[in-house]
C-alpha cells in the first residue's frame, strides 16, 4: 500500500480542490491518481487538485501545479488561486498580505487578509470585442454576444432571466461556426443593479458550473463596456450559482478578482493512489 | 470557530459515506449539519453520514447512526454497514471476524476478513411476492414488476437491455398508482450468466445511484424466484454501476450481502459545522 499523503479540502464560491501539500516536492502525482483524488464517490471528490510545490523562481515562493477533475494540466484557475492562498498564509508558508504565486500562466499577485476575509488574486489583462455577428445559442434562443479574452476566451451574452436560459449542460452553440477552435467559455448575464450583476457558466470541458472565476472577470467587462463605454473600469459585484464575487476593472486593463476561500478539512489520503478497489 | 471533529471518507460499491467516530457520544449532528458535511462542493462530499456511537445495548458494541445526505434519518444502507464495519475493524474497535452492529432496523451481524477483502453484511430477510398487475413504466415502455420487501420495498424487472431503459434521474412510473404510497426502489435486472446478473437501480428519494444494497439482494431474489422456482435459495453475483456484489439467500429467507468497502482518507472537518461561508 502506498504511504498516506496529507491533503486539505476546500473551496472558492463552490469551485472546490483537493490541496496536496509537496514542500519536498516528492510525489508522482500522475493523471490517474487525480482522477481518482477528484472522484467524487469513490475518491475524496473535487473540480481539481492543487499540488503545492515550492517555486523554482526568484519571483514567488510556491508554485501551483493545478490539475482538472481528469487529471489534464490547465494553466489557472482564480477559484483556485484564493483557496491556494489561504492554504499557504493558514500553514504558516507565506504571511498574510501580499504575495507572489507562480502559475503556468505566469507569477500573479495574492492578498490574504489576517483575519480569513475574502481573498484577492490579480487575474491578468481582459480585452473586450465586440465581434459583427457573433450570436451564442441555446435551444430556440439566440443572443449576440460579447468577446472577451481574458488568458482564455469567453462569450458574454445578457439575457433578461437567467432560469429561461436553459440548460448549460452542453456546450451552447456558438455562431459563426468556428470562431473558437478550442472552444470558448460562455456567460450568460442579466443586470441586478448599478456595477452588479448575477450569471451563469458554461466552462469548455466541464459543463455548468458553479463558479468561474475568469468567467466573472470576463462577464464585469463585458457588462462595464455595456453600459460605461469602452474605457470603462470600476468595481463590480457578481453572483455566481455558487457565491458572491468582486470585480475591480483597472484602468490599466488589469483586473482583481475578490472572494472567499474556505478550507473544509483536512487529513490523510490512502488508496486513492493505490489500485481502484 | 466550533472544534474540528474527526471524519474517514469510505465507499462500498461507490455508495460513499463521511464516517463520524463519536465514542463518548458528545457530537450533536443536526440535519443541518450533516447536508453541510454531504455537500459534494461546499462540504466533504458524500451519499449519508455514519456517526460511530458505542451501543447501549447488550447484542452490539457499537450504534450505527446513519443520516441521508439531506440530513433525514434512515433505517438501514447495507453498503453503509460494510464501510462502518471495516472501520471498526481498522480502528481496534472489534476484532476481525463476525461481530454485531446496532442499527435503527435492529442488531446487524457483520463479516470483516482479517485480510482487508470484502465484507459480509447479515440483511434480514426477503419476501418475493408476484402481484397481478404491477408494472413499472419509463417512458414509453413497460415491464411486469416482481414485489420484493427486504424491510424496504423494491419493484424488480426484468429487462433485455439497461441501457435502454432510459433515464432513472425521477421515480419510474409504478402501476397501478397507489401501489406504494411511501415510494418504491425500482430495480432493472439483466441476465449476465448463471446466477449471475446486473442491474440498474432508482432508489426513492436520491434517483439513479450507483449501487443499492438492499437493491442487489431483492434483485437476486427475484431472479432466483424467476430461474429457479419460489423456494430458490443460492449464491448470486450482483453487478451494480459502482462495481460488484455478492449475495447469499438462505433457505431461512435470510439474506447476506457480501462486497467491498474502502476508507480512501481520514482528517478533521472544520467550517461545515459552522455557518456557512
Amino acid at each position: 500500500m502506498p504511504s498516506p499523503i496529507h491533503f486539505l479540502k476546500g473551496h472558492g464560491t463552490e469551485n472546490d480542490f483537493v490541496l496536496v501539500p509537496d514542500l519536498d516536492a516528492s510525489i508522482e502525482l500522475g493523471a490517474d491518481a487525480v482522477a481518482r483524488i477528484c472522484d467524487r464517490r469513490a475518491g475524496i471528490g473535487a473540480d481539481g487538485v492543487l499540488r503545492v510545490v515550492p517555486a523554482d523562481d526568484d519571483n514567488a515562493g510556491f508554485f501551483m501545479d493545478y490539475r482538472n477533475a481528469d487529471g489534464s494540466i490547465a494553466e489557472l484557475c482564480g477559484n483556485g488561486l484564493r483557496v491556494f492562498g489561504r492554504y499557504l498564509v493558514e500553514a504558516g508558508l507565506e504571511r498574510p498580505g501580499s504575495f507572489t504565486v507562480l502559475t503556468r500562466a505566469g507569477v500573479r499577485t495574492v492578498t490574504v487578509p489576517a483575519d480569513g476575509s475574502d481573498i484577492t488574486a490579480a487575474m491578468g489583462s481582459r480585452v473586450v470585442r465586440r465581434v459583427d455577428g457573433l450570436r451564442v445559442c441555446v435551444g430556440e434562443h439566440g443572443w449576440d454576444a460579447v468577446d472577451v479574452d481574458l488568458g482564455n476566451p469567453h462569450a458574454v451574452v445578457f439575457v433578461d432571466d437567467l432560469a429561461h436560459v436553459g440548460s448549460l449542460f452542453d456546450p451552447p452553440r456558438v455562431l459563426p461556426a468556428g470562431s473558437y477552435p478550442h472552444g470558448v467559455n460562455v456567460e450568460f448575464v442579466v443586470d441586478r443593479g448599478p456595477r452588479h450583476i448575477a450569471m451563469r457558466v458554461h466552462e469548455r470541458g466541464s459543463g455548468e458550473t458553479r463558479s468561474c472565476g475568469t468567467g466573472a472577470c470576463a462577464a464585469a467587462a463585458a457588462a462595464a463596456v455595456r453600459t460605461e463605454g469602452a474605457d470603462a473600469s470600476g468595481r463590480w459585484t457578481v453572483e455566481v450559482p455558487g457565491g458572491r464575487l468582486r470585480v475591480d476593472l483597472h484602468p490599466d486593463g488589469s483586473v482583481d478578482l475578490t472572494g472567499p476561500a474556505v478550507i473544509v478539512g483536512e487529513g490523510t489520503l490512502r488508496a486513492v493512489l493505490g489500485p481502484t478497489s
